[in-house]
């Protein structure tokens, strides 16, 4: 498997053609492309200013009790937006943890305040499958839209899928045996958040970033493909616990 | 960045030198080593019987309501040997969420019943930390020990990292700026984890798996590096809103 950047992306804004412009710099016969978000929102136009979102009542009382907790200014037209992006808030303090329309888990609804090309806001990709989906067309390889994200349990950020199209998100190791012939305990494994953290490892962050990663010589292999990405509150404990839990 | 497999690596039993199965399989002048716990934990002696675990009161009551909630059967037994491999218990049912004595959290404190090489069970490596440390001395490259697990939020497992040596676990981006000259916000990204689940697209499972893989030009570039990895509690507030809850 080989990851390599494309190179002399230009910077990305509203309508630009994101499948031309990779195709006019690499050579795309095969491999799977990772996108990171920013650019899918910027060539979507998805910047915005705070004055977009005047504050109500719940941004307010939200935004001062994180100034509460956290003792940094926070802006209420800033919780308002990453309400308006949200269908559901899993923790309102310390910080906002959200679920997105399309059903991603994070923090701010992964309101971008960096990179945000001149304006206040980056806002996520309105349908990210949607957006792979027509650059994938376009370009007759799978296309990852990828994002950074923390996570529980563990330190730091690391790259994760929050949309694909052209390949399946999970391979399906059920029915497959373990060395010793017994049938496989354990067995979905998410390849779109691994292909994801692997770009995420070639792109970089910041000035010297590269926002669109191809991977080459990656085998599925024979196993069954899963489309389950994101988890559903039935079968997800740990947000179930997040519940009716409250930060002192 | 390249990925490939250390080819033809024989089963692995106690004692044996997994650096020097390695170095005779593959050139490393550079490159950093990404090795499956399975095979560190056999070559350590790892394994056990399920009889060396005999089930005191905790661990019976342990299983006895695992059996009513999942309406299979469980064996006291491993729930004692998931409790001696453990520090603390985040959830006891529906299923047991584990803080291992290294500090990874995951289901059964990582004890697997596949791939035992024909025992009961295949228990982590004690200190994976260190046992990355012997294989990198021995080889002159980074080392980093990985697992597959699960997470909320996100459907299917993806390797992670529970040791590492010769590399820091992130890169640390603090003070770096955004293409548009501030400084970016979000700022940790943990390479080790991201190494690890790139390995593990690699790397396969089951009876066609390979335990180790290489990978090459990897730039970890200018910026410092940090070895946090393993949240501690205060920090981690899912894991304080996990303190308290219980599944009905």
């Amino acid at each position: 498997m080989q990851l390599h950047p494309v190179p002399g992306l230009p910077e990305i804004g509203p309508g630009d053609d994101l499948a031309s412009l990779v195709a006019e710099r690499v050579d795309l016969d095969s491999g799977i492309l990772c996108l990171a978000s920013t650019v899918v929102s910027k060539a979507e136009g998805r910047i915005a200013a705070l004055d977009e979102f005047p504050a109500g009542p719940r941004a307010r009382e939200i935004a001062a009790r994180l100034e509460e907790r956290t003792d940094e200014e926070k802006d209420p037209r800033f919780a308002q937006a990453v309400l308006e992006e949200s269908t559901d808030l899993l923790m309102e303090s310390p910080f906002l943890l959200t679920e997105t329309r399309f059903g991603h888990i994070c923090v701010n609804a992964g309101i971008d305040r960096s990179n945000t090309g001149g304006e206040d806001l980056l806002l996520l990709p309105k349908h990210p499958s949607e957006s792979a989906a027509r650059v994938s067309e376009a370009l007759s390889v799978p296309v990852i839209v990828t994002d950074t994200c923390g996570r529980p349990f563990r330190h730091g950020q690391r790259g994760v899928a929050i949309g694909w199209a052209g390949t399946p998100a999970s391979r399906d190791w059920r029915g497959e045996s373990d060395r010793d012939g017994r049938e496989l305990g354990v067995t979905v494994e998410n390849v779109i958040d691994e292909l994801a953290a692997a770009a995420n490892l070639v792109a970089g962050e910041g000035d010297g970033g590269v926002p669109a990663v191809v991977v080459e010589d990656f085998e599925f292999g024979e196993m069954d493909g899963s489309d389950e990405h994101f988890r559903d509150v039935e079968d997800d404990y740990v947000r179930q616990a997040l519940r009716g839990w409250s930060y002192e």
